[in-house]
């Protein structure tokens, strides 16, 4: 990379930002600001991402979009490198960066769906609060402190305190009953994985964690499985790590998972409700693999 | 009730408990200590109940146990009194009180078991610290405390820290890969649905919630479902609240169920992972319902 350039809302604008030892200005984000660039990570929700990417494809930049807006739409490749890099070359200009809750179940989901055919999947999630953003992060340690302290604390990111509960709501209502998290884990998961008949379901929880999400997957595959052979592919596959030793209560656990680039997946074992079946537990930084990461990783094999 | 009894042990005893404005003294338990009693509660671990159910029984007295000692045993009703009252007439001067996940989960699983018949149901656990004592319910305190005040706290009842943090392991570890927990629920929901045949599989972990459970349910039935159907059936199920408007961001949650005698179910949606499979969320308060609660409910069958 040559130059970096950062762009963000006028609120913004006028700060500066620390990268590689160089203090560099955020500039206000606007129609014309793409000129020279040839890769723009866009991270600012899904309107900014439908109001500007047009503009940096116009410009001659690939966008990484890490926004939902662009994600299930037939010529955006929606990429984890580790699972479908190949389907950046497709790219129009814009390629998407999935899910979080998508991408760490499915950095453990796919190896096996490599080894066993995945023909179903159910899972259930517990997601950290800092996918809702910096101020989720501050409203779960406000609340947290006020429980003891007595202090006022409000609820304004979740629609209800998060401190010592948890929600079963992951971002809004669908007709359906699912919420929007709920319905993206099960198109984007097909799409990733190239498995249009995939049938999935999920229940998409908030829990009072901080930074790294898990996810618990029941899974009937194709194949018959065998556990071992899962461990084994588990802990071959890269990006991901097996921890795995029930004898020493080992597994995966957000604070372990917490700022580490790799996903751990552990407490794999044959699913007693399925036929061909496994279960397993697994856990990734949701603001690495789960957003950022993700994103630089699309960028590093564009630039290959 | 003409008199109420407290046994303990010797460290305990000597203390003195308030119940209806009467100050009663805790008395040492010993193998004589049950002359006289109707209906001994025990909630003392299954090592204490194995030592001393039999006294109990051999006094004349009928044993409610909360272990999980006796559960599985073949002359042993586990009873749900919203599910299968009529077992208690078969006991032999033991009756177990079922797991608090099984019974939190069944309260709402059961009814729509009778509408639709399940085939096989796959479920994550949500599980609140007082599962595992009083010392539990400190530990969270005090770690979530120590976290703001960066005051030392320890780990001593749960394995690994739960504050900001969940662990996917109940109970200990079986060869299987399963938790006994994880197996319990199993089990006595084949017991306690007499469903010998019934599929089931779950992934239970504990969160930094104090009280009450949350269980995120995937149920595949015989019959076809509706939604509809099933809201009716859970809203009319005695010990049940159906509490489900996604429209107004209305839910189940461990905060609205703790303390209430009723569980909560809601979320309730066609699964788009299993025929004839219906998916929904259900808490209850694991001191209530869970225990106690349920232990109460069928000493008030016996004495009927």
């Amino acid at each position: 990379m040559r130059s970096l350039k950062l762009l963000a809302s006028p609120k913004s604008a006028g700060k500066a930002i620390k990268f590689k030892g160089e203090e560099i200005p955020v500039e206000t984000l606007g129609e014309d600001s793409f000129r020279g660039v040839d890769t723009a990570l866009f991270s600012a929700g899904g309107n900014t991402s439908k109001a500007y990417a047009k503009h940096a494809v116009r410009a001659g930049a690939v966008v990484i979009d890490n926004s939902s807006a662009f994600r299930m739409e037939a010529d955006v490749p929606l990429v984890v490198p580790e699972i479908n890099p190949a389907d950046i070359q497709t790219h129009r200009g814009i390629i998407a960066n999935p899910n979080c809750t998508t991408i760490v179940a499915l950095m453990a989901l796919y190896p096996l769906h490599q080894t066993f055919w995945v023909k179903r999947v159910i899972a259930s999630s517990y997601q950290a609060v800092s996918g809702a953003g910096a101020k989720a992060i501050r409203e779960l340690s406000l609340q947290s402190e006020s429980f003891f302290s007595g202090a006022p604390s409000s609820v304004e990111v979740f629609p209800h305190p998060i401190a010592f509960n948890v929600l079963p709501q992951v971002d809004v209502f669908l007709e359906s009953g699912y919420t929007k998290e709920e319905v993206k884990f099960v198109n984007e998961s097909r799409k990733i994985m190239h498995h249009p008949r995939l049938r999935a379901s999920i229940t998409c929880v908030r829990v009072p964690v901080f930074r790294a999400h898990s996810v618990a997957i029941h899974a009937e595959f194709q194949q018959p499985v065998s556990v071992d052979r899962a461990r084994d592919v588990l802990a071959k596959f890269p990006g991901l790590e097996l921890v795995d030793d029930p004898s020493s209560m080992t597994y995966p656990m957000p604070i372990l998972a917490s700022g580490k680039n790799n996903c751990q997946v552990g407490r794999v074992r044959v699913d007693s409700a399925l036929d061909n079946g496994l279960a397993f537990w697994v856990c990734g930084d949701q603001l690495l693999k789960g957003a950022a990461l993700n994103a630089v990783q699309i960028a590093e094999l564009l630039a290959r």
